[in-house]
């Protein structure tokens, strides 16, 4: 050990230094580590989610680890939603569900990639993957496909090579993105989609992470329970983008599913949406039609998860609101906490738009469903 | 001119060049040197609004200059929100307005501004001027106190420096922000606020400008109209953050007034609160009340702009889901485009809650006015 020059006699000390390394990385050997350093109210939230990753905002979710405990019948460590088995003894045969649309749950961590030609590889194994190994072994499923939207060419390129496999009737894209899917960069999309027929399928996810804008105008919410309660503006704000800049005009054919959005706010929004077009049309003049228009045309909106209107007569205002009979479709959200099977929703509709919800919007929407 | 090594012969040339300067700046006379090279749609939308500055991120706005033509007698351009003249004989004399809270124009551009010590100078200031020269004037004004909101320690101290004065009712925040108002940040506002019987006043405006955060999950709307018609978005993100943060738990006798949000959307967020509270509760555990609740006993809305609903029976429902007896108050917006006479407010309630919102709730929310 060099030695700065002395400027006074140095102090004495029992430790002889040979060298500080100021940066090295140990790790817990399991969570449980840590279990009796923490509350026991904090100790279940680690147990529940593990270990927070650092594009891991919300540590908490709902249910158990996200979804129903009673899906964890293999092992409170085996994933629900890699089980087709499950998927076919509690959803498909249990509820008489006749197609599913497989929305996969490693689709929108691939949509966050900055690096788009891996983000495209990723895409084009998975979606070969679910292909051979899920629509492959049980032919009621369907799939909306992952696209790496990041790069509108790319994502046209796999449109193209995987759109006219009878079981893909739709493209997945999440609210997460750092363009409003309205914008002209993403017209391709829409032209690909349309010449396959298609639907847009929209879900939440990736908001304000990755390379995505905050997910509020006020920044990051704290807690989950905020960005639940606040999903319906991820998806107004690219409806109103859609709108705003003609898509449905250059597109005449594109159906956009909007998926766990949640339909309570739709009858407000669309009064909204009609008087802003009618006192501000003049700057938009692409925008032919009153948007409820474009919205009963175009826009479908999934069950999931049902309102529960206060009070529960309110319900039959939203739904007269939003044209429920041209603009509902079911959907379980299965295995996710939030599950609403399909006999309990068919129950809460007028017997009037039942067949309507349940599949026949559903077989419109996504026209490859009955081909 | 030195010149480089020659590997060729020079190509003859008829200019000798003595120097290139690669950055010069030249400015128009006037914005009518454009006239003859735009559209006559351009050049109206130049016209109206001027050059785009570098903050303005959508040009137009509605009505003439974003106010009613009727309000220009004094010519084009003297800005009507300059004239006190204009909002006694208009609004207070020839609406009948008693008492009317002043949310300064000038307000959000100096909450965006990054340098605090210049922005909490500024509205000292503006304060001061507001007092003297508006409220000093028409003992019928009430000023809404410009407060730097980007430092919470130097709201307070405005808080504190005028929160006494008789006209000051409340303090002024935009949804634009860095951060969600619940957040413990801003604490110590609530407290200020709670100490001087204050509301706090939430009012759109800067959202995705200076160091805030985009207006929406996927980046920036292209048009005025798509912000005009999200708005109600930008007001939920901080109610469900002063829900979800306990905010009305710590602060009991906080009122919230949220102006120009309209107030279709409120039944729906309410009972999606109510449920997403119902199933996530755990996880806030300091959250003690179902949101609709806090809502009810702590957060007013403005009327303006009041709603069309479709159908137009569909009110009742909206006005009944709020409690707007408790909840809503009337707001004209003057003397902005879209503004909302007194009279065509009153007509459109039912005559049960008229005084409730054209006036009582007001008294309330805002205890000063009455002292």
């Amino acid at each position: 050990m060099s030695r700065i020059p002395e400027s006074s006699p140095p102090v004495a000390t029992t430790v002889r230094w040979r060298a500080v390394d100021t940066d090295v990385h140990h790790q817990l050997r399991d969570i449980s580590d840590l279990r009796p350093y923490l509350s026991r109210y904090d100790w279940q939230r680690l147990d529940e989610y593990g270990m927070p990753r650092n594009s891991n905002l919300y540590q908490a979710n709902g249910g158990f680890r996200g979804a129903r405990a009673d899906c964890f019948g293999a092992g409170n460590n085996v994933d629900p939603r890699t089980r087709l088995d499950l998927f076919q003894e509690k959803l498909l045969d249990g509820c008489g569900i006749d197609a599913a649309i497989l929305q996969g749950e490693y689709t929108p961590a691939v949509m966050a990639l900055a690096d788009i030609d891996f983000a495209a590889s990723l895409c084009r194994a998975l979606n070969d993957w679910t292909l051979a190994e899920w629509v492959g072994r049980d032919s009621r499923f369907r799939l909306a496909l992952a696209i790496p939207i990041q790069d509108p060419a790319l994502a046209v390129k796999e449109i193209h090579r995987l759109g006219g496999h009878p079981a893909v009737v739709a493209v997945y894209a999440v609210c997460g993105s750092p363009r409003l899917y309205g914008q002209r960069y993403y017209d391709p999309v829409y032209a690909a989609c349309s010449d396959h027929g298609l639907a847009f399928a929209l879900h939440f996810s990736n908001e304000g992470i990755g390379m995505n804008p905050a997910p509020t105008a006020g920044g990051h919410p704290s807690y989950y329970a905020e960005t639940y309660l606040l999903r319906p503006q991820f998806y107004q704000a690219h409806l109103s983008s859609l709108l705003f800049e003609g898509t449905f005009e250059k597109f005449p054919q594109l159906k956009v599913a909007l998926l766990e959005s949640g339909f309570g706010w739709v009858p407000a929004f669309r009064w909204r949406a009609d008087a802003t077009w009618k006192s501000l049309r003049a700057q938009t003049p692409w925008v032919k039609r009153p948007p409820s228009e474009y919205i009963r045309k175009h826009v479908r909106f999934a069950t999931q998860p049902f309102e529960d209107p206060e009070p529960a007569a309110a319900l039959a205002s939203v739904l007269d609101g939003m044209n429920a009979d041209e603009t509902l479709m079911f959907s379980s959200d299965f295995p996710h906490w939030d599950f609403d099977p399909p006999d309990a929703i068919a129950r809460r509709l007028p017997a009037g738009i039942r067949d309507r919800v349940m599949f026949e919007t559903a077989l419109e929407t996504y026209p490859k469903l009955s081909r």
